[in-house]
């Protein structure tokens, strides 16, 4: 018979939990058979005095087996899966998961809404009219047997248990704990069933991670707790000290990943879809050679397999082809306003928290997981760390749904203009596993 | 705007609370505003990151205000109390309150049930036929009025947050942190109108406090709080490395504070009591000298003034007062084992916990708040620390409601019987304040 007393005093008095007890612990939460207010004090127990990789595997582990776990092998051919710690202006996913799928490898992607600063791929691909991210478990398999991708929202059966707990950390204050961040992710991606999994742990003004030890520790994190978990698992450590690519904002990021998927667009987003594809070829099996996948990836895109794919998923989950392959026929902002320099100089910092925080303010993200999410808003970042700029140039254009005077000026002020030579910082920080 | 999620990450964090944070979080959770789940992850938190004086105090003051303060000020005569942290064997209150009240201070004492091995005075005092210890508030103050005494439990007015806290600490092992502990017991002793405060902290086997560093502290903190709530006190560490007194067990337990009463009974019981009672005489400001204090309990002993304020208080509160003057007509256990030393030796210890422990195993204490306990049942216990015994001498008599073959050799197991000369432990270790 289980006594929570015993687990959060075990844990209150700094003892390591054995997997069994936190597989009961779970499992009797996930039952709603221990109440949140126990929960919550083994939460804050946890949190100040530590779970180590062992617990935080068993964590995980229960996790997982508190919902459905998804199962591809009968589709006979390598799978992968990426995430993103989230970050400002990351549409990745868009084009990374066709590419990977015009490669052979099924990718059965499960995404998350935008919360704060940071967007959400499923706020992003339903700027596309029509697209749906709710598929039922067989349309998913379905999808997933005949076009090799498929882009959904997380069911109410997968990792239950992380869901609750979840909410419980939002209101309790202990989101912030590497342990239960690697735990809700990796259990999240290992039910989707994907034989591997490429993270990519953003770092920088744009990221939760502000410091690399921090962001690589966690990509290590990741890595070990997803192979405790039998799958294989890489990570990247990249540059969120400035949005990635061009575009910030739901619409204007699917039409950044079109441009992309036709084999233009920003060359840091295009750069890091290639590497993180070739993780995921190499790490499913696909490919045994790094440089072979890399290759394979660029070929991909360079001959249009990746669009076509990405075209094929779009209308297989009820998108607007017309909308995609015209772009100009997305959602549009009818307003735009351009942030300016006041000075003459280098581009020496962004505050690239506050740019995604102005773009929330404009309605292009969420505050509460309630809020509704205005397609249109965002911003196009014109300047890069390092580049010099004269006064009264275009930092970014403000795209807005209603004029607002002040919006320039906010989104100016994101910019630091400074009089020394500043280096690009590097897209790429660490390589995990 | 109290933003309970603020006030746990400042304590998860190792930020000292404003007493205002403090003030507010308790009266919202009294409102039943601030659910237990976020509540019980402040109370881990708090007990993990610690709560200097000056929180404690604030607390305690919060946990006071949510409820009745009682005033006797208008009754115009002093008034104090006593509490104890609990032991095994402890049944001074019923002596030290009619004898405080006859030397012409009020007394109005609000009790607890025992828990665990640590009897309780209120059900010592219901092993007397009648005797009820719930009186509203106008009876409680009609009785104190005309008898100067009252003994009764805690009304559901009196500081009703730390019941609530108390309840939520009891399921997230939050119970044993010396903030809380200082908290709860203050603000009842507070709230109950008392203008000084008389603090028995125990320390030994028997008690919750093991060595005379925390007793010691603990004592230091009852004393200091209860001077930042405006009321005066002091504090004694006695010595609950054996038994107090022969008796243990609720009727058993009257009988001896009747033996007392009437100027016979264990000489620590009329000490401890005589002690505790020159501390509420003369931190009430009845007596202004220490010295005549003790001597006017004492005397109120002698004369018999103690036993008569016992008998009206009895009889006030329903009790049948031909089972005090003649105790054999208290309820009695049908059996009684002697439990005899095997060797030779003297008494070296005297594992008290345990025989708290045996005394609830028979019935005569709770393991949950909702048992019903047995008054007949019980221990005598014939020897003390330090004392020579020869082989086959009675350690202690066990007064049992049914025979129970093993019962005379656990209860003998209890006391370690060795070779060398011990020293009697000093009954009084410490006073503060």
């Amino acid at each position: 018979m289980l006594d929570v007393r015993d687990l959060i005093r075990a844990k209150r008095d700094r003892r390591a939990h054995r997997p069994d007890d936190l597989r009961a612990l779970i499992a009797a939460y996930a039952r709603r058979e221990v109440p949140d207010y126990q929960m919550s004090a083994w939460l804050m127990a946890a949190y100040l005095n530590g779970l180590d990789p062992a617990e935080t595997d068993a964590l995980t582990a229960a996790l997982l087996h508190s919902g459905r776990i998804f199962d591809w092998s009968d589709l006979d051919r390598p799978s992968a899966d990426k995430h993103s710690t989230g970050g400002v202006g990351d549409k990745v996913s868009l084009i990374l998961a066709p590419l990977v799928a015009a490669c052979g490898v099924l990718v059965p992607m499960v995404s998350g809404r935008g919360l704060g600063h940071t967007g959400g791929t499923l706020d992003k691909l339903e700027s596309i009219p029509g697209f749906s991210t709710q598929l039922s478990p067989e349309a998913l398999r379905a999808q997933l047997d005949t076009v090799g991708v498929v882009m959904v929202g997380q069911g109410p059966d997968l990792a239950p248990a992380d869901g609750l707990l979840y909410a419980l950390r939002d209101v309790t204050s202990t989101v912030e704990f590497e342990p239960f961040i690697v735990s809700s992710i990796v259990s999240k991606k290992v039910a989707e069933g994907a034989q591997a999994v490429a993270y990519d742990v953003k770092c920088g003004s744009g990221a939760f991670m502000k410091t690399r030890e921090a962001a690589l520790h966690l990509a290590r994190r990741l890595v070990d707790t997803t192979r405790a978990l039998g799958r294989e698992a890489a990570a990247l450590v990249t540059d969120m000290s400035q949005p990635l690519g061009v575009a910030v904002g739901n619409a204007l990021e699917v039409g950044e990943s079109i441009e992309v998927l036709l084999g233009r667009g920003p060359a840091d987003v295009r750069e890091l879809t290639l590497d993180l594809a070739a993780i995921m070829l190499e790490r499913s099996g696909a490919e045994s050679d790094p440089a072979a996948a890399r290759r394979r990836a660029e070929h991909a895109l360079a001959s249009g397999a990746a669009w076509q794919r990405f075209l094929a998923m779009v209308e297989a989950q009820g998108g607007d082809r017309a909308s995609v392959e015209r772009p100009e026929r997305l959602p549009r902002a009818p307003i735009r306003a351009p942030a300016r320099a006041d000075r003459a100089g280098r581009v020496s910092a962004v505050d690239t928290f506050a740019l995604g925080e102005l773009v929330v303010a404009l309605g292009g993200g969420r505050r509460a997981k309630e809020d509704a999410v205005d397609p249109r808003v965002g911003l196009m970042v014109r300047v890069r760390l390092g580049d010099a700029v004269q006064a009264g140039d275009t930092l970014a254009e403000v795209h807005l749904a209603a004029d607002d005077p002040g919006v320039a000026a906010r989104a100016a002020a994101c910019f630091t203009i400074g009089e020394a030579d500043v280096a690009a910082p590097a897209l790429i920080i660490d390589r995990v596993g």
